[in-house]
């Protein structure tokens, strides 16, 4: 256990700057974890990841339990010697894809029987064989098999799985054996700041030593994901890393943070990438847009990524159209050096005592289509 | 015209060592050129192509006409301001992909007639229009525009070609005007040795700074190839490049080289690599076998390509049986690492004198699936 610490460092209200430390290497806060749902990032190669500034890899449970399996990859060293990623890992629990992607779930105290989405032969979850599949992937960093309810959803189903996450969580703990893993709660409870809360303070008393907040972008308005972690904000203990899954767009990773999140993952950048969508310093756009068509800027003027370095908009333009796999990689490396660069910067102000600057400024600032030269 | 040279620096028998200068930069021949389509070799960044050790590639005039059109990347600065490749260029006449690809072909001495396999749309193609567009394209090399029949074909219809390849090469000659290009002229004739020879002849009457053998590797017996290339070896000007087109695998560069061959192009490297299908010191092999779901070595453990320092054979599969585009990526450069590091070793075998050892143990090895370990 001792090669693992989480400090932080610095403060600046309620957001935090710091530095976590796992078997495979350091990672700072606020950290933005590039997902490799197949243990690899769609589009990119490891060595473009070190490039961008990627620290840690998030990789799906679900996913790899189906293939290559598990017992696979825990043969060929688990994810560290797998894939050709050197540094951290975090596993979801699975939980989430079973609830989103296979069929014909059946849900009982003990755990979900369900189909892959693959090619239909029936597998099972539960905290135990969660636990299980997620020590055989060997990932830094572990999930709690947990309940995620959909949205909207009645009350009393959310208060239910809720219950169940915690009961869950009991049972993932005892299940875990390997102490070369952090192992973080979830937390659940929908919109509901009562549940929310009872979940948090039944995890809490668990003693993780990591807690993520789950069960958010899920189809709820906005508003209700940040009542939601300003509810949470003062109930997850100071010392210890905070993740909000699946979450979001760069200001959503900057009012996260100004929450007291210090981790996030998101398929944003990387999904909208393959469909031509960019994040810039100016706003978004679509790389299809025709009047990129003899553009010779870079996408993103103030960016230093390798793809802006080294290609205008109007070759990307023409790639994507062209249905070209460079395309996706190149726009790829962009999305989430922009992302990267971001929270880089955001961990920068906190240390300067200057996040609120940089929330307000960035906040202000264009969201939608770069406007017209 | 003084920023190109071309130099054999070393021979032994017909194989020829040297070094072609163009305005981007300098080629050590025998070459092997990627094949980058649509301005972009599939899969892979410029930076990739560095890094694999490709010193010129390839772009199809007709491909680039149609989307995004000559006058686009022109406007852009040519290929080199539009890519991101900023070494030597060399794009085909368009005859080939017009005669293979377009629909509604009327061809007739002026040039082809034909439409777009995009849209539909209208476009022609002649000795003048093919000159024009590979002017706007701007690669450092350019072909002269010709008609290559099919396989099989009727000797007369074969004849008429090859002489109209002739009278297009003196109209591709006349309409070229940039001083900052060299243009190749394409010996025709089929499998037919006299019409080869003839049109070898003409073609050398017009004193062109170098020659391409077109109209090979389109279906016929692989000895007919190496006796057509035989027989022109002593043809063609021992002071100028000369270029097999569309050729091949790396056996039949060896044996192009035989027989003087200093430049080569093929889709085969970075094509079979997003089917799956891999070349190594030790035959070839297909990355879907099962046997391969747990093997941890590298595609060839003999490569020191960026794919075989980083990944497995097992980790390779996974990404390809899961549809990952990162698999094509990761195959396409050792693919291409192989085709560009064998024409090195033959290079270097020339210059020691020991290029037939070379070629005999090369040919001698195994070519199919990799034995079972």
């Amino acid at each position: 256990m001792s090669s693992f610490s989480f400090t932080v460092q610095a403060r600046d209200g309620a957001a935090r700057a710091g530095r976590l430390v796992t078997p495979h290497g350091e990672i700072e806060t606020p950290a933005f974890m590039p997902v490799g749902t197949a243990a690899a990032v769609k589009a990119v190669t490891a060595r473009d990841l070190v490039e961008v500034g990627a620290q840690i890899i998030l990789a799906n449970t679900y996913h790899l339990m189906l293939r290559p399996g598990a017992e696979v990859v825990a043969g060929l060293g688990g994810l560290h010697g797998f894939t050709s990623w050197k540094g951290p890992f975090l596993t979801d629990s699975g939980g989430y894809q079973v609830f989103s992607l296979a069929g014909l779930r059946k849900l009982d105290e003990e755990g979900v029987r369900f189909k892959s989405h693959l090619d239909g032969s029936p597998h099972m979850l539960s905290p135990e064989r969660s636990m299980e599949v997620q020590q055989l992937l060997g990932a830094d960093v572990i999930m709690a098999f947990d309940e995620c309810p959909p949205y909207p959803a009645p009350r009393e189903a959310v208060d239910e799985a809720t219950a169940r996450t915690t009961r869950w969580a009991v049972r993932s703990r005892s299940a875990k054996t390997r102490d070369d893993q952090w192992l973080f709660g979830i937390v659940q409870g929908g919109v509901h700041l009562d549940l929310r809360e009872r979940s948090a303070r039944e995890l809490v008393a668990l003693d993780f030593p990591g807690y993520a907040v789950g069960g958010l972008s899920v189809g709820e308005p906005k508003e209700d994901m940040m009542r939601v972690l300003s509810h949470l904000q003062p109930l997850l203990p100071e010392s210890k890393p905070r993740y909000l899954m699946g979450v979001g767009t760069p200001e959503d990773l900057i009012e996260g943070v100004h929450r007291g999140i210090d981790m996030f993952d998101c398929v944003m950048p990387t999904r909208n990438a393959r469909n031509g969508q960019v994040f810039t310093s100016q706003g978004r756009l679509s790389i299809r847009n025709a009047r990129f068509r003899d553009d010779p800027r870079p996408l993103d003027p103030a960016c230093s990524c390798p793809t802006c370095r080294t290609a205008s908009r109007a070759y990307l333009r023409h790639l994507h159209l062209a249905g070209e796999m460079t395309a996706a990689t190149l726009l790829t490396l962009h999305n989430l050096f922009h992302y990267l660069d971001t929270l880089k910067e955001v961990g920068q102000s906190i240390r300067l005592g200057r996040f609120q600057d940089l929330r307000e400024r960035r906040l202000a600032g264009p969201r939608a289509e770069v406007p017209e030269p």
